[in-house]
């Protein structure tokens, strides 16, 4: 903290629901900028790193990112036996392709992101997640992941929806229509993995996602992990697949073998983070399908 | 909301190591009193019920107190065959007597409570967890829970140690002395478990909690549960055992015989809640032993 700071008291405080709030101890602000699609801000704080916030919402902290893109690209991919292709949709800040590009079998990543200001934003200043958009296996689109979906004839191991909340430019990506289009990318054997939300504040948007991806996948399964920086901690990514279990074909070996070092997910988080409270369950009856431990 | 609140913007807050914040929306205060060991404050929130916050600090919130007390109750009690007499170190909010009495084999509960006036706020302000405090079974002693250990001739099958953050009355609940005492009131196949913090921002007071316990237990493990009203979301109990190892000895069959509605706990959370991320196992390294899946 720098000497002008210590008697300053600046907070950046994200309200959710109207009923609860989230603040972190600010230093300065880095980036700020208002893009055609929301306000683009990188805050340095405190206690929790250069902090990225889209429309006044945090999307992601260097204190606590790992978990969230370690969760969103590791279960799928350990899942799968040699992934070569993964399409991400959204993800600016770049944290989901540095861990997807840590898999050595992974050959070709697509990532669509809407907006080059949340890029640019993240090229400047959080270079621990946007280092890895330079990868030579890396290709980046700046274009609407809707349209890209309607329109693409690749197909895909993996599709990780890394979107931020169902306002704004991500409404589209939470429709039936987007579902089915990322569904005919995918392979025969291909996983469909997308943030679901707060299990405790957002069960109506998470049963309306998963009612609106069931008709086009064998499978609709949900796992959960912890945040530092989302409202209610615990959060959410569904996994819809056309074959694969996520408990009965992973292969912890494969973890073993890969020999990649990571801060939360491990062959022991993975198959836990399949196990369900009693109140998501309730929540999601009918729209999900069970795992088998 | 009452009319005269619509406009007024009250909110609750609570600061955790002045990096970060959760705030609840607040209607009106029901209760507030200066003990003799700290002010006890109940809040009636707009999105999380009634909750108490003991010298500015949030206890439980009736929204989701089923969690931190179905997980500090049945976690041990269901690796027990049959668990007969209980201890519990805090509590006064009354939850945790209400999970442990709801097991049928449960002849006996001593709670022992430091504070009356956190008693009397739960009593009148938070019915749905203090209700259980009237329970024949139980015998709810006001006094230190320190001195309680030091002096109690009793055994018990599980000791429960539901205490705040070591500061103020509860610092000494974190100390050799009082895990030395609680070690010797357990049979030969107890359990300890301990309110053990936040793994992401308390590594270093679990550590000092762990290594205190050890030398007084066969085997020390840690498990972790989602809260909405503590800092960082992701919490944790320690699970210190005479005997029962609570992987191998656990039975999910009792937890079905039981026939107990729970809303977060089930069988597959049990184990799941012992598989613990990397910063974990790196933070604890050589203070808890790994539980075998």
């Amino acid at each position: 903290m720098t000497d002008k700071n210590d008697k300053l008291n600046l907070w950046v405080t994200e309200t959710h629901k109207d009923i609860v709030s989230m603040g972190f101890r600010a230093e300065e602000t880095l980036f700020s900028k208002i893009s055609e699609y929301q306000q683009v801000d990188v805050i340095k704080t405190a206690g929790h790193g250069g902090m990225l916030l889209n429309d006044g919402i945090v999307m992601v902290s260097e204190r606590d990112e790992f978990v969230y893109h370690e969760m969103i690209a590791h279960v799928p991919l350990f899942t799968l036996a040699g992934p070569e292709r993964v399409l991400i949709i959204g993800g600016g800040d770049g944290g989901t392709a540095r861990e997807v590009l840590r898999h050595m079998t992974v050959k070709r990543v697509v990532m669509v992101e809407i907006d080059a200001v949340v890029v640019e934003a993240c090229k400047k200043h959080l270079p621990s997640m946007s280092g890895s958009l330079d990868d030579p296996r890396l290709e980046l689109l700046i274009e609407d992941g809707v349209k890209f979906a309607e329109k693409c004839n690749e197909t895909f191991d993996a599709v990780l929806i890394d979107s931020t909340d169902p306002i704004g430019p991500a409404q589209p990506l939470f429709d039936k229509e987007f579902y089915e289009n990322i569904s005919g990318l995918l392979s025969d054997n291909g996983i469909m993995i997308s943030q679901s939300e707060s299990p405790f504040y957002d069960p109506e948007i998470q049963r309306s996602m998963f009612s609106n991806q069931r008709p086009f996948f064998k499978k609709v399964h949900i796992y959960t992990f912890s945040t530092l920086t989302y409202p209610g901690g615990l959060w959410s990514f569904g996994f819809a697949s056309k074959g694969p279990c996520p408990i009965k074909d992973f292969d912890p070996g494969r973890v073993k073998d890969s020999k990649l070092e990571t801060r939360y997910y491990n062959p022991d988080v993975h198959r836990a983070s399949f196990a369900l409270p009693e109140f998501i369950k309730n929540d999601l009856a009918g729209l999900i399908d069970p795992v088998p431990f």
